[in-house]
């Protein structure tokens, strides 16, 4: 009798195992339950669909549900939410679209993803609040943006539920809470499409895991752009007029909108796993070995829901991030299949777009965080240009660079610039995984052209200055 | 009593070795002698400001000579050439402008560059033939180009001879001949200045660095451009009208052309080096240790006249290109100044660019090479997108990448594409310092978002099919 690969969630980390496991282990049944409506689909594109770079939201779904089942073999439930997990009997419960049955597997993955947080303040709840976290919400946003109902997209019943908008306001003043990647990324979108942005963060700074001398980058550039900063600002409540949300109120006075969009980061979906006796780890999020197996025999966890080992800091965190996501998902795929396949670390590589600008960053960055962990950290921020003085195109590039006093070791760097960064900080990251020297990282032999950098690069240009302060 | 610090040639090995020890060590005199007249110039600007993309030929300029006298404080002497080398008494003999004299040195540093190769046929040394080594004979082909002389630009001695031409043809049939780098760079910019382009290149394919996959890649392009290619033919001698060149000729039959530019290589200048006892390595440059020292006490050899220790290979390569120069000058600078520095090894990393394509290249790529090294080469080829697809501006690009099959070892990448080449091929080159198995570059965390890259860079895929092949 074949054996069952049993997996819950079929975003990246659950369809990327879903289809190793069945290509390399074509005899492996492999059953998928996906509480929603959609699989497969780029959470990170939602922004330039509410933009409308991307015109239609199908575009976003890189494999659709009826590829997984009729290509790829996958027994594929949409709209089935698994409700407990028996590792004793290995079995799960299943609510379906009729009924609740119970599901026996021989491996269990894992991939319950991550849920939107929101400030515990009143109002969170009301409607023309969004978190976007799903692909149903983007759809209410850029609906409601479009001044209506869009009858040539298919609504399926959970964006119906979100997109009962109780008003037919013009939605121009947008408040947007959160400068993390999402909220930049949906007021760089919003202002783009005309609105009037406002954009609320606690903190000093946008971006919580950069240094001010690169969020200070972005923060001009958004204000160029339009987009009003509400810094160091507490966002005390969200107030409503007719059911629907019309202020942003803060410590500092009421602001007046006619939608929000939540992005104040994501915490791991896991209830389902502590019932099962599934162990968390301090991050509160699954803990796994290297092959992504939790402390229950069989069960292994990926994605948005679990830990990572982070290389730099030597220990587990919460990084939910896509690449891992699909990378793991696909090492217990193998795994699954019978090649046992290490899931691999990551150093917290990001990178995200604001207007012109490429925002990215690697490493451990943060001084407290890098003492905590017993580096002695030393950073230094250098500006140079992305190309030679005299070819055009040419932009200036900002980049700060952190290394171990004692033993020179890099550390991370963030890097912000309006022409190629994204790829920039790879050279960083890679680095990072190789535990390199500062003075390594200086050395080393990068590509120079005129039309593409100088001749010292200004991740090259970075590491000679701070090679120097070690020096010092 | 100060010591002296002389160094021969004054581009960008000397000038950074000059610049960096008076820096470090201002009671040092530093001597610089520079046959030519212009020090610290960009050579690899040249095609843009042929092409005009670059107006002026003094922005090719980094630092004027006016500069290093007066803000550096270094002793620059224009048109000296030094004659010879004694390390006994450890002199250099001078031809001046005026008269001919004896310089003494404690440091000597022997950044001579390099002369541009000609094939061994008849006519290279016809008006209108030009190799592209020089300022002046960058000025000379624009000016070529733009119908006769430029009174607003300040054409020195050398520049004048050059230019002296014997007819005033308008060229616009142009032989390059070569396809390397610079050969394809003088095609392209050529072209794009609305000349007509036939190319010669005597291999089968152009970029001999290459894989047939990247380079197809690349003529295909140039085909497109309008650039006729003829491959796979050695030219046989170059015909004259008048003194002037008029025609390549091949085995294949003879091409009428207007002007020729010849980009067949360029070879180390070595004669002082050899005349003073300084030995050369097997590739036929100076040979050092790793802080850029010769054979001969306190004589240091940097940039491209001399060797490099290429990481991959574990062996001298002689690599002419400009980070090292930059790198390796530096160095000596240093440790002239008293701090002694090496300079750091190579991976061979090189780019440019061709019409709309970047193509980048590190590491060994070609079989026989690494198989000379004792590797067991393997390689695949992989296209994909640069960015996720559903966001504009997504481009293929061709990924060639190479390993040692029992080791796992990467050896090797080439890339081309239409969008952020240059700087992946950075991420492969960071790896290759780091001496990575494929498997561990499959596993990097390398950034993404929608608008710069897809979940799995072009760079991971090419890993992961790779690391396939290797499991095989």
């Amino acid at each position: 009798m074949s054996e069952t690969f049993v997996v819950v969630g079929g975003d990246a980390a659950g369809m990327s195992a879903a289809s190793k496991a069945k290509r390399d282990a074509p005899a492996l049944d492999v059953v998928v339950f996906e509480k929603g409506g959609y699989v497969s689909y780029s959470a990170c594109g939602m922004p330039y669909y509410i933009e409308g770079t991307v015109e239609d939201l199908d575009e976003l779904v890189a494999v659709t549900p009826e590829e997984f089942v009729d290509e790829r073999g996958i027994d594929l439930r949409l709209y089935h939410e698994v409700l407990a997990v028996d590792p004793e009997t290995r079995t799960v419960t299943v609510r379906g679209e009729d009924d609740t049955f119970e599901q026996s597997y021989d491996h269990l993955l894992l991939a319950t993803g991550a849920a939107a947080t929101t400030p515990p303040v009143d109002g969170t709840d009301l409607s023309c609040v969004f978190t976007l976290r799903s692909l149903d919400e983007a759809h209410a946003i850029r609906e409601r943006l479009d001044g209506g109902p869009d009858e040539t997209l298919d609504l399926d019943r959970d964006g119906q539920a979100v997109a009962s908008f109780l008003t037919d306001r013009d939605p121009r003043r947008i408040g947007v809470v959160g400068a993390g990647y999402v909220g930049l990324e949906m007021a760089d979108v919003l202002r783009a499409r005309g609105c009037d942005v406002h954009l609320f963060q606690r903190s000093a700074h946008v971006l919580s895991g950069y240094d001010a001398d690169v969020a200070t980058v972005v923060e001009d550039h958004l204000r160029e752009l339009g987009v009003t900063l509400h810094l160091g600002v507490s966002v005390t409540g969200l107030a409503a007029d007719a059911g629907e949300v019309s202020a942003v109120e803060t410590e500092e006075g009421s602001v007046p909108v006619d939608m929000v969009v939540v992005g104040t980061g994501v915490r791991p979906r896991t209830d389902l796993a502590v019932d099962a006796g599934v162990e968390l780890g301090e991050t509160g999020a699954i803990a796994t070995d290297a092959y992504r197996r939790t402390n229950r025999p069989d069960v292994y966890a990926a994605g948005d829901c679990a830990e990572v080992h982070h290389v730099v800091a030597d220990e587990p965190r919460y990084v939910p991030l896509a690449l891992a996501a699909n990378r793991h998902g696909r090492a217990v795929g193998r795994t699954v299949a019978g090649d046992p396949t290490v899931g691999g670390g990551v150093v917290g590589t990001a990178v995200t777009k604001v207007g012109d600008l490429e925002v990215a960053r690697t490493g451990l960055t943060d001084a407290e965080d890098a003492r905590s962990l017993g580096f002695d950290p030393v950073a230094r921020t250098i500006t140079a240009g992305s190309r030679a003085s005299y070819y055009p195109g040419r932009a200036p590039i900002t980049v700060r660079m952190v290394a171990d006093r004692d033993s020179g070791k890099l550390l991370g760097a963030g890097m912000v610039g309006a022409d190629v960064v994204a790829k920039r900080i790879d050279t960083v990251a890679t680095a990072l995984h190789a535990g390199m020297t500062v003075a390594e990282v200086e050395r080393l032999d990068l590509a120079y052209a005129p039309p593409f950098s100088t001749v010292w690069d200004p991740v090259l240009t970075a590491a000679k200055v701070l090679a120097g302060a070690l020096d010092e």
